[in-house]
């Protein structure tokens, strides 16, 4: 199937107008309880349809007995069912003409070799009824726009918030961590979607439906295995074209997390130097861990490309620009010595006892002078030689407006793109930046760490266009 | 100077019975008006001399138009006067007998080649005067225990309880930074003592002075440049011989990082490779930057030290136990298969859809039956491969008593150390195991990193052991 012929039964997968819970509770606490419980208070404006032959109604909804029994076309099924009972599940589901069903149930090919055997059943199921499986042994998806709360994940508890960010995890309770901590950080996830053992839908065709999505600018993804690592490179290609950075985290890059693996989604983690390779070839930024992931997506969501590796850096610790440093050039950035002009310039603004090369140390003095921030940011970037920028502060708790004054200034004083490395930050300073469009992460080296992976992403995506304008130009020559 | 003979002017510097600040500010806002604050709101103990011609009182307080108008003796002189007065000052208080100063002043080695030389001016004057110089560029220090608060760090500003912890920075601003992250996480300093400059007492001989206080148990360290590679490594030695993990973020590893420190306190940074190789003989756990110090300090500081390598994971989630896997065996840790009676046991109360090997699984079952946790550390940490345990967890928001109940029951059930890896965790939670001695990292990574510095400080601690009864063996033989 080619990932266009699979478009409408994603679509009935990730924006359904209308679902049915199989196996619905009224206990709204339970798993088979909780989907419903999300759908109803976060105003989910399609239509519901509990199934439970147990239940008359649920929360005021009549509740059926039987898939059959709903008078209604239904989009998607969310199936809440002891294993043995999905098959026939499924099969009930093809004769409604349900295209689309997520099966959070567990017992498939993550036990072992009868769970193998169910789960081979399963998939053959799926195909005779024509529907789209998402799982088994998943937790479900959100997609926060339509107020799709297709999970029992712990994560749909809170807040969730429609933003630009489109998150795909094959694990469930780790990608709930994942999305919880970006919830935290004011990251927010226009969709959450776990795919879990991956019988039918996989990563790559989700995360492609995601990415298509105008409202996404950025792609994250947890990875344990992959099945069709073509598919996954086709994927990495089209986020490319559409200029939209697709960051992954892959875990499996040993023999006991390898083993750790096979035992989870019953996948195998497969090379990480193919992973690796492909990572490379095709511009996907690959973050080590959790964290690193959502540092980085905050910068590539937030940031232009910058035009080259040249770092400027302005701390008010000579220590934080020494650990920058190191680690700017641990990582391939370059931290250039400013050209004279530039010298000269901040020479002109920066006190005795400070440093005017690059890193720039403002040194406390900036409390008394605020401008001095301002002004070294300002000068540095205009060295053509720099491309991108880090301000690192720390506390402040008492100076807070003045950094919000001087950070809407230093926005509109320069295009190229510069982040905030900023360590025991106030919150209010934090919130105020990001809501200018600055990335603030929580130290040195994560925000160093991220502007690698944008300078990087910036650099596939020229070589990426570079190529495509090689490869045109014999038709543009054409009469 | 032995550091023996050291030994009565740093306890004037770090435990002053009386303290003179020159150039006192009645502006507790200012740089020379923040020690008096300090001090007075914080309830110092001991005597309070403010000296500044221009008044007569401040805050209460008699102000001394010079040293020598003070009638009584002063062990420590806060020096925050302008680079220009600070030599004579330091005459000043040889001739009053003061045996030991904080120069706050910048413009001294760290401006190039005038401030050089006098700052070689400052140290020769000292040396006459018999004053032991702390600074200059410094930001002076807390001795948390005695309610020292001769410094004017942001730092100062919130709570300083004491606590085991002795944080040493030779930079002031990044030190500031690094113990507001600690306060954040509640890892209480006992000393926070910034040096400068170096111009005369340096970071080895304050940390050892820091390290011999029975109330401290571990010593963290933020380092630029070493003068005297002999006398850190002497240390080192001695801290192993108290069996007190010295734990040391040192930055400068490249040319754009040793460059900064040249401009930030004058020092040279020096070869990386000395100061690895120092590391690695002498027992000192090197932290990548501040978070993984803090992290190591957390973990070294609560936990026992493990007899050896062999980790056993327990998650509620298959991709974290890969993560971790993949981590620990990166750095060294073993993540071993459990024997076949700790597998059996583990089956026996582990649900079919989890993993039973090692990572351990619990998967989301454990809220439905919380000892499926305690009984799955219990039976692994039991297995004699496995020397110390990390469990990850993420949110848990309406579990929270359970897990503190249970932790407390795996507390009491094992003497092997027990990590706790939390991610997007409830604030509740973590300072209620923190409460129980069990260190509380926010995610997979920093747990396995902090862990394999812990296993790598007792190997080096056993071979410190090992070393002295093989040298002592002759000794024993006699009769």
């Amino acid at each position: 199937m080619t990932a266009r012929a699979d478009r409408p039964s994603l679509g009935s997968l990730i924006c359904p107008r209308s679902i049915a819970v199989l196996g619905a509770s009224p206990d709204f606490q339970k798993i088979n309880g909780r989907p419903l419980k999300h759908l109803l208070e976060k105003g989910y404006a399609g239509s519901l349809y509990p199934v439970n032959p147990k239940y008359e109604r649920i929360a005021d909804l009549p509740c059926y007995r039987s898939m059959e029994a709903i008078p209604d076309r239904v989009d998607l099924a969310i199936v809440a069912l002891p294993a043995s009972q999905v098959i026939s599940a499924i099969r009930d589901l093809g004769s409604k003409g349900v295209p689309a069903a997520i099966v959070f149930s567990s017992g498939f090919g993550e036990t072992g070799h009868e769970g193998r055997k169910l789960e081979a059943e399963l998939v053959g199921e799926a195909k005779r009824a024509g529907v789209r499986l998402c799982g088994p042994n998943c937790l479900g998806l959100i997609n926060a726009f339509d107020r799709v709360i297709a999970t029992f994940s712990q994560y749909a508890s809170g807040e969730t918030p429609p933003g630009p960010i489109g998150f795909v995890t094959q694990s469930g309770a780790f990608g709930t961590a994942i999305a919880a901590l970006a919830r935290m950080r004011g990251n927010a996830l226009g969709y959450f979607i776990n795919t879990g053992n991956e019988a039918d839908v996989t990563f790559a065709e989700v995360m492609r439906y995601v990415l298509d999505d105008p409202r996404i600018r950025i792609g994250a993804g947890y990875i344990e295995g992959l099945k069709d690592h073509g598919a996954f490179a086709a994927l990495a290609e089209h986020a490319l074209s559409l200029a939209k950075p697709l960051v992954v985290t892959k875990v499996g890059r040993t023999g006991a997390g390898a083993r750790a693996v096979a035992s989870h989604t019953g996948s195998l983690a497969g090379s990480d130097e193919a992973f690796e390779a492909m990572v490379k070839r095709h511009g996907i930024v690959r973050a080590r861990n959790e964290e690193e992931m959502l540092d980085v997506v905050e910068v590539l969501s937030a940031c232009a490309l910058p035009g080259g590796n040249g770092l400027g850096l302005v701390t008010q610790s000579g220590g934080a620009g020494v650990l920058m440093a190191d680690r700017a050039e641990a990582l391939g950035l370059r931290v250039p010595v400013p050209g004279d002009g530039t010298r000269r310039a901040l020479q002109a603004v920066i006190p005795q006892f400070g440093s005017a090369g690059n890193p720039v140390d403002v040194t406390g003095q900036f409390v008394a002078q605020p401008e001095l921030l301002r002004e070294s940011v300002r000068i540095l970037l205009a060295d053509p030689q720099l491309h991108v920028g880090i301000v690192w502060l720390q506390l402040m708790h008492g100076y807070v407006d003045s950094l919000i004054r001087i950070f809407t200034e230093i926005k509109s004083s320069t295009s190229k793109p510069v982040v905030v490395a900023w360590v025991a930050a106030p919150e209010k300073g934090v919130a105020a930046l990001k809501a200018l469009g600055i990335p603030v992460l929580r130290g040195a080296e994560p925000a160093v760490d991220a502007v690698a992976a944008l300078v990087q992403y910036a650099e596939a995506r020229r070589r990426w266009v570079a190529d495509r304008s090689e490869h045109r130009e014999p038709t543009s020559q054409l009469p």
